[in-house]
């Protein structure tokens, strides 16, 4: 199941940005399982990477040739997370590198290595290499759609989001895909995403703006609470508009972050949308909250609440299941007399009790929406914070335990 | 569904308590949905109640009521929790004692309310008070299996556990039983529990008691991670046995003691296997942690972990799962190459990864158990916790998407 449509806008293609997709075999047959991204010389690059003490030989392999040179090609595999393999799991990675490296001509430090699939397997990478050459072949600037297919795994549809903007000077595009819809709960990181730029931005700037844009993007989703060992957040800067970016302290540059905020932004909605099983798409908004912490603690507390995502798949305004998460969020001296708890524009909650204009009819009417905004008023303070999930469906635990076989 | 059978053994009377459940039609007719339990007087009560910061109505009544006076009578009804119905579910509760009280011929304070049931509703006070007169006409002190009926909600069999030691000066009888299947992760504090003895305890030290016997049970125990508004874990004792239990350094006490943590312990355990929709129960043992508090971290983090449940639900050792979880529990400086992961007696991990002698048939056999013991070496201390908890099945979803249907 999926909420929506998916992005349905032209998919600009991005000056210096090549892909390909082919099938090589990895878990599954005839679906293509290994993806190409190049980059043109001189493009710049950031990531964030998963907080996952367990993070996957990959990532690691990612971080360290990301910190020592300028990527120039990412490999993508699905089908294996390379996760839990411990020594040879990172031989593999930098096998895959060299792989790459050699039949392009680039350096091993240059390729950057990213998996995603089942944990603890062996990563084929004979069948990866035999795949290699003939992606290379395939490099095109317009594979957008081919490569979004190739990085999925049990998503139901690619995510791809585009947008132009116009500047001084000029227009600049960005164009991003992401993959992930179960494992889903950030930490600083993400499941698989690429953003790609045609804007001059030095490493420096681009590492600033990417931690901003994924703090505002990626780490507001949940979908299952569990931080995948895979998660990785790129966003490559080719700089072939030649218009350079060097701070976000002008209207013209802030034109452009918002352009790129629209585009993690959507993307991470993308995937609560396709979330594994997912039947609702949910906002959860906190206000009056003392600080940021505490507004997320309670937001995501909501959102991993199984009474809560259960109620929402049946469409069932249960708000007791809501007001008894608020209230073992272990929120300190928390006046329960001030909380306010609207879904859509229904007041359920009012002062901690339950509204007196409240009908079980409007509850009902309001919770048969696909798309539910839960606003939840905590009544000390003046911090807000918005975080995205999905419902919990059978499918969700049909999927789950189903996935190996 | 449910894991094995419910307890065997003979149910025990305890002088001095007297118990009736009657079908009141509180939410669905014809079912027991009102108990009385009666004390004898003398008797020393003491409670442990949920930490929710939106405890219910009759959770706040019974605190207060049992902080000012020597509780003679229990009054328990299902179908409705009071909670979330602010100042009037007060007013409501007290009612119920009132009622109570004036035909019983004890003080209002004498008596403590327990509700559980659905959140936010306004408790029907005159369907109790009409079932009150019948209820106390009922009392006897055989009815353990009926009041054990009558408190549950959810639950798809009564939990009722019942044992005796024999000490210097005779036998001491304990006997308890409990309800809950769903939003169950107690924090210092229960679903509804009423355990029961004869020995002479004075208040203080039955206080302590109660805190260390429900720290080592009930505070052990998962299902969905959601904490309820209307826990509460409550030990009588009637003295009627005239043997005194003064503190626990004797032998004889340490034997009693022991008694008690059965019964406690047990139902705890009887809890989790008959979870909404359990199919399996699940015992975590964390060892050579730092402390307790990181042991039940990463404890609680699988037990919670819907990947883990799932892939437990579906027999599947797909044990990547609880890898990714014990990185993202948040430790600090983990060195994950010490760390070990047993299912039952087949090493899965060793040294942070695949264990060498580790096959899929192996896992795949043990993973077909009713009962699941999964142990996690962290190697960095001494300390080691254990926690409770089920699978997450398709039933599970339909309980909770159902419930209030």
């Amino acid at each position: 199941m999926v909420v929506g449509v998916s992005f349905k806008g032209k998919i600009h293609e991005v000056a210096g940005v090549r892909l390909s997709a082919v099938s090589a075999g990895i878990r599954y047959k005839d679906r293509p399982d290994l993806v190409l991204i190049e980059l043109a010389e001189g493009t710049t690059v950031a990531g964030v990477f998963t907080q996952n003490a367990f993070c996957a030989a990959p990532v690691l392999i990612a971080k360290s040739h990301l910190s020592s040179s300028n990527p120039r090609i990412f490999i993508i595999n699905t089908g294996n997370a390379n996760a839990g393999t411990g020594e040879p799991g990172q031989q593999n990675a930098i096998k895959c590198c060299q792989i790459v490296a050699e039949h392009a001509q680039v350096s091993v430090e240059q390729v950057l290595p990213f998996s995603t699939g089942v944990i603890g397997e062996e990563l084929p990478v004979e069948k990866i290499a035999a795949g290699v050459p003939q992606a290379l072949d395939l490099l095109g600037a317009n594979n957008w759609m081919d490569a979004a297919h190739g990085i999925l795994t049990t998503d139901t549809r690619p995510k791809l989001v585009s947008k132009q903007i116009e500047v001084a000077g000029g227009v600049l595009t960005v164009t991003g895909m992401a993959k992930g819809a179960g494992m889903i709960r950030p930490n600083m990181a993400t499941m698989l995403s690429y953003v790609f730029t045609d804007a001059i931005i030095d490493k420096d700037t681009l590492d600033k703006i990417t931690a901003r844009l994924v703090n505002g993007s990626f780490n507001r989703i949940t979908i299952d609470g569990d931080t995948s060992t895979n998660d990785a957040a790129m966003l490559a800067a080719t700089g072939k508009s030649e218009i350079s970016i060097s701070s976000l302290e002008t209207t013209e540059q802030e034109k452009y972050f918002s352009c790129l905020q629209y585009v993690f932004e959507r993307l991470a909605v993308e995937l609560v949308k396709d979330a594994e099983g997912a039947t609702k798409f949910i906002t959860i908004n906190i206000s009056e909250g003392k600080d940021e912490q505490e507004c997320l603690k309670v937001a995501y507390c909501v959102a991993e609440s199984l009474l809560v995502k259960t109620a929402l798949f049946a469409s069932d305004p249960n708000w007791g299941r809501i007001l008894a998460v608020i209230g073992r969020a272990g929120l300190e001296s928390l006046e329960i007399y001030k909380v306010d708890i609207d879904v859509g524009n229904v007041r359920i909650v009012s002062g901690g009790k339950i509204a007196d204009s409240y009908t079980e009819e409007d509850g009902q009417a309001v919770m048969k929406h696909e798309e539910i905004c839960i606003t939840i008023n905590l009544g000390r303070g003046n911090a807000k914070e918005t975080v995205w999930t999905s419902d919990l469906s059978h499918d969700y635990v049909r999927i789950n335990a189903d996935y190996r076989t």
